[in-house]
């Protein structure tokens, strides 16, 4: 845990002092995004000392040459990295003809906010340039209003002098991937050009051998300022546009450039359309006025709060925490686009590479059924099922029936390279459909499984039924050489999760097929889907092996696993963790060591499935052997600890998810932000603390309130009601705020909560 | 299987006709070596179609920065290779003005030799240049007298014109790898110089950043001709240095050059002496005359014959592939250097990079135990000796104690980056110390042992003593997440191969350690090693756990191994294999089916522990699910196949391996030829028909005699004894040729053979 901000804000991301040696941690938590772009927390003007400029632009990607050392058949061609984009915060600032650079002017008064609530950043600080003072006022945002825009304005004061202030706003295509396989740039230049108060520079993605798709990315600026110029002139070169401006300024007196930008890309319209297009969103917008663009801005955001803040007395960490992953989660995806998905790093980094990982289905996918509207999931289902073709591809390359959709992707095809991970960590097949489940289930919309869902549901299902194979000695279904969500396991047979989710894969698909077969006969013709099929399915569920230990009496994570030689985490000399910095990959691999939720992962995705008792053992047992070395694992862990009323264990584990990134848990946000991991702190409140979970189509309560906090409460969307849901010491306290009456189960109780009113349930006892 | 030279000869190794496609697989079969260096089969002269040029020295090496995709912890800086080294052969020849390019000419009567019974290459054939037909003789040898010196003869006779020859003789530095990681020369010029018929370039490798040693090489060349020139001149350049030589000729004349290179290493010399010294020995060649020169290099390949040669009456394609297995083994390894050993392409491709392998201990040894002096097996027993130190690093990054063996190495230090091979592939450690027995046991050199031998004993001990764990529950000691022999399965657990090696070398070290307490107490306190110490081995040897199933009553591979689906190869359809080329690497690894004796190798080993009814039950258990795609494999099948008196299967077996690179098996020969495999074909006729075993420090035959074979004689050395065996249909003579009166067990008859007599034991029943 390193805290960089200790101002703590419940709204606010707050720096107060510059960063020189932590500079790239500051920059990945200052990053903004509108789920369209997005960038880290670079400045606008110069700057000499370490930092990693990065622009990104949704869904656009380039398939950089795999790279292994020894090839294993079947890996994929390519690895698709998001590229960093045009630099289209560029603003140079000159001072009496010397460029204003903070990492060698004499800075004080340093000042940084990330305004969650209002979705913006402002930056302030006082900097003598030989002995010429200034005051600097910086606000940016990426609009959610106009998704293609970008808005600066920078404020310059003079403190103590008469003199001159210099601004060159610009925009940069000739950016480079600080992880590139081979050193090359992915940009190649179009065109580029200036006038007056405008640039624009349009750039694409180079050729590549694997014909995916090549992007082509307009950019677009247009400048405003508050008072006469005394140079105003322009330059463009290749992938280079800028204006340059020269005002007087007097003591005391402001100057001020506002730089708008809009981006627009070949995803959307054609190439010799885009800067026209962009042109015309950024004419709309700049006649607003900027106080309008920035209201609109600030109520936009307000409104996605409206529906979806936590609000958290008696813990301002935690207060700020989970509204900070909010923040980011929202600015990474906000569900405006199908072609989208939410990268690991969203729009902070461009590490690890891909946009898609089973992150989605398995942790986000509740976060936004529970705060957005239904089409937003939607999409996130949509998604995949726009790339079964893809999926069915990747299995037959693997020689194998039906789909297994990939690891890592943009388009649908594997692009990751690992042999134990790409080929062996299948179980994330069961996570594509357990989100049809969880979605279905949440929102009731079963028009969705008739339509698209069966279709990925029946291919999956024939994945399972060609990966397993029968052990005739034991007359039992097995699944070797998988990697389940444990990946310090590698190449393990019988991993309990996967069996387990392919096992309910197989028996959904069947539970699917005969409902449809009634409702809806041509979703089941659709897919060729024969009696026999259904029939083995339901053969190959009911005879797959799930592997468990008598003695123990607990599920056994897969085969050998209780052959390992056990030493708890606790019993670890601290100088050992994390393992994945301080240990041989070999060592890791036999040690007993759990990296995230993997039995447990099962345990919460079927949670009705087992009783308290089994919950309690199972979770005592593979607790005390995990090392939450990702940051997707202790969540889950929360979640059951609240479950079996560990509610120490589940606020400690809470802690570690709420501010990963804000406390630097991982000591790796400097490449940028966990950001599927932001949607644990969620989860760990409204599924753990709340408790709520919807099985069987039904919305349920098991509230309880961590010791030190004083109450929580947050809005819920749950099917066409809003819920606001308030825990405190006394009690719970449900208020329908929008909606029919909508039965509720609180502690196991049924009650009906009528349309604006509220429910009040007093604890009998706390936990 | 696909034969290129379908001429036959049981010296000669026949081209009788130009390739072009299939070039360079020619270019593989024909290359020459002499421990010190060697080449692939190329030209002299310019040629314009494809051909992959190589020429190799031993012992240098670069250190190429790992490419990997993922990186794990442990894995090595960089991955060793052979760099491709100064292209000392070349000699561009002008007919008439026109350059000489069998890529382009008309050319007739091609024909091509490679004498193995005297070590030397022999090109002839008639070329039509515009009109001009010359007919040309190319002899080319490395020197196994002289190992600095590579000599060739270019003669060309003039058959229909008056005109002028033109020789341009020259040494190139300027080289690349096909296989570099980032697509670099490995290469530094430092120097070069001409002179009339006389040129040298000295290169050295690069510098790198891994501190590893840098070597410069020499090269210096003379030339001698039979008249007078009508031109002599010379020039230089970077990395390049040429002659030119015209000479007339008339219609049936004939025009020779004779081109002397010696090369010299900072492996031996100074750099600022390697001109010096490549000269000195040139000049003492190149006195005493070609014909000296070339006879001395006849009578040496002629001697090593006589020690080693197998002669097989009634089949000439096995009799060629074992001579030529044996010809190519010692044209890349015969003793000379400790430094040195048999890297798996020797002096003929650069795949793979790296020297050292397991092969070498496992493959390797017996031949040079049974076909040379004593020296020659010590040094590469030296070899890992010298590098105990490395290997004591490399455990210790691994966090184990002892020693820990490279997968491949030049230095001692691991080159290869697989983690499931080069953290797990571990039963290497287990042949380093199994050929400290194989050596000491056939010698009878105790000494070596106290010496230094035990020093290794120790520390691999010591290595597996940390590499187990004690499983509590079931009170045995296991070995998890390692890749036995097989490497179709990875990171498994408790591979019976593994885990038995592992047994036998903790016993083997507490038997050497009791028996030096009493002969060498300062070899055991050299090693600091305790009495408790060697109980701990014995009391892990002791409760080593090994897989066995009671109802097929076999040893089972590995943990799991039985409850995969199973499959006969021979069930398979035949377009699924070769598995590597048509299955994806997990559906590999899932499968039963088997790359290289595993369990075998372990009855190979021990096969003195083992009864007939368990070799036959295991043998024909597994043999059914291999698919012998390592080259080498079918030698250790073949010699059980022999022990079970599978004679038809034993024969099947040692014919892919005999002609794994004269019949282009594998096809992919042209890569470079399987040089570590050429053992195997030693190995199955020795140890396989004619069952030679030197078990407990006896000599013992158990002969058969392969359908098709009328008889098999060889000569062997053991201990001070030359023995000559003569295996035929009526039963087998072994003769005494040098040495002492020796004990002999035929058939589990104990005969003594006194000097220069015979004893001849003759079949009661033919198997």
């Amino acid at each position: 845990m390193k805290r960089l901000f200790n101002t703590i804000d419940e709204w606010k991301i707050i720096q107060d002092k510059i960063e020189f040696e932590e500079n790239r941690l500051a920059e990945s938590i200052m990053s903004i995004g509108n789920g369209y772009m997005g960038m880290r927390g670079n400045y606008e003007e110069y700057y000499s000392k370490d930092s990693h400029r990065g622009s990104y632009i949704g869904g656009v990607w380039y398939p950089d040459k795999t790279r292994v050392g020894w090839w294993k058949n079947g890996y994929p061609n390519y690895f698709g990295k998001v590229p960093n984009s045009v630099n289209f915060i560029g603003i140079d600032v000159y001072i009496n003809g010397k460029i204003l650079d903070l990492g060698k002017a004499e800075v004080k008064d340093f000042y940084r906010e990330l305004d969650m609530k209002n979705g913006t950043l402002t930056r302030k600080f006082i900097a003598n340039i030989d002995g010429y003072e200034i005051e600097a006022k910086v606000t940016r945002f990426l609009s959610i209003v106009a998704k293609e825009l970008g808005v600066i304005k920078y404020e310059i004061k003079s403190l103590n002098f008469d003199g001159e202030i210099m601004f060159c706003p610009y925009l940069d295509s000739n950016v480079k991937n600080e992880d590139s396989n081979y050193d090359e740039t992915f940009w190649v230049n179009v065109s580029t050009d200036s006038k007056n108060n405008y640039g624009n520079v349009v750039a694409k993605t180079k050729d590549n051998p694997f014909n995916t798709e090549v992007f082509t990315i307009a950019s677009v600026m247009n400048i405003r300022f508050n008072k006469e110029t005394k140079l105003n002139t322009y330059s463009n070169r290749e992938y280079y546009s800028d204006n340059t401006l020269i005002f007087d300024i007097k003591e005391s007196e402001t100057v001020a450039i506002e730089k708008y930008i809009a981006i627009t890309t070949t995803r959307d319209y054609e190439e010799n359309k885009l800067v026209e297009k962009a042109e015309y969103i950024l004419n709309k917008e700049i006649n607003k006025g900027y106080e309008t663009v920035l209201q609109e801005q600030i109520k936009a955001w307000n409104k996605r709060w409206e529906t979806s803040d936590i609000k958290i007395d008696g813990d301002d960490l935690a207060q700020q925490g989970i509204r900070y992953n909010l923040f980011q989660l929202f600015s990474t995806y906000y569900g405006d686009d199908s072609r989208l998905n939410i990268g690991p790093k969203g729009f902070t980094g461009e590490k690890y590479g891909g946009a898609t990982y089973w992150d989605t289905e398995a942790y986000c996918l509740p976060v936004y059924l529970g705060t957005t509207s239904k089409e937003v999931s939607k999409n996130l289902l949509l998604y995949r099922y726009n790339q079964l073709e893809k999926a069915k591809e990747n299995a037959q390359k693997l020689g194998l029936e039906g789909a297994l959709y990939p690891m890592v992707t943009f388009n649908g095809e594997e692009c990751h390279n690992e042999w134990e991970i790409t080929f062996e960590e299948i179980h994330r097949n069961g996570s594509i459909i357990y989100a049809i489940y969880n979605y279905t289930n949440y929102t009731g919309d079963y028009e969705y499984i008739k339509e698209y869902g069966i279709d990925v549901i029946v291919e999956v299902a024939r994945f399972w039924a060609s990966r397993v194979h029968l052990n005739k000695r034991k007359g039992l279904y097995m699944i070797h050489g998988v990697t389940g969500p444990n990946e310090y396991d590698n190449n393990v047979n019988n991993n309990w999760y996967t069996n387990y989710l392919a096992k309910w894969c197989l028996e959904y698909a069947a539970e699917n097929i005969f409902k449809l077969e009634k409702e809806c006969i041509e979703s089941v013709n659709r897919n060729n889907v024969s009696k026999e099929e259904v029939k083995m399915w339901l053969n190959i569920a009911d005879k797959m092996y799930l592997p468990y230990d008598e003695e123990l009496d607990i599920i056994v994570q897969h085969d050998d696993f209780l052959d390992k030689e056990f030493i708890k985490v606790n019993d670890l000399p601290k100088n050992n963790l994390p393992l994945n910095q301080n240990w041989s990959w070999d060592k890791i691999l036999r040690s007993c060591f759990i990296k995230q939720a993997d039995v447990l992962q099962g345990i919460y995705y079927f949670n009705d499935k087992f009783t308290f008792k089994e919950k309690k053992r199972n979770f005592e047992f593979y607790e005390s052997y995990t090392v939450h070395e990702s940051s997707l694992s202790p969540s889950i862990y929360s979640i059951i600890a609240c479950e079996i009323d560990n509610l120490d264990k589940a606020y400690e584990l809470y802690s570690r998810t709420a501010r990963l990134d804000l406390d630097n848990y991982n000591n790796d946000t400097e490449d940028g932000l966990h950001i599927t991991s932001m949607s644990g702190a969620w989860l760990s409140i409204i599924q753990g603390f709340a408790g709520m979970r919807t099985n069987n189509q039904t919305l349920s309560f098991n509230p309880k309130l961590p010791n030190k906090w004083n109450s929580y409460s947050f809005n819920i969307n749950y099917r066409e009601n809003k819920l606001k849901i308030e825990v405190n010491k006394d009690g719970i306290n449900i208020t329908n705020l929008e909606g029919n009456d909508i039965e509720v189960n609180v502690y196991d109780k049924k009650y009906i909560v009528k349309n604006n009113e509220y429910i009040a349930y007093r604890y009998v006892a706390l936990s």
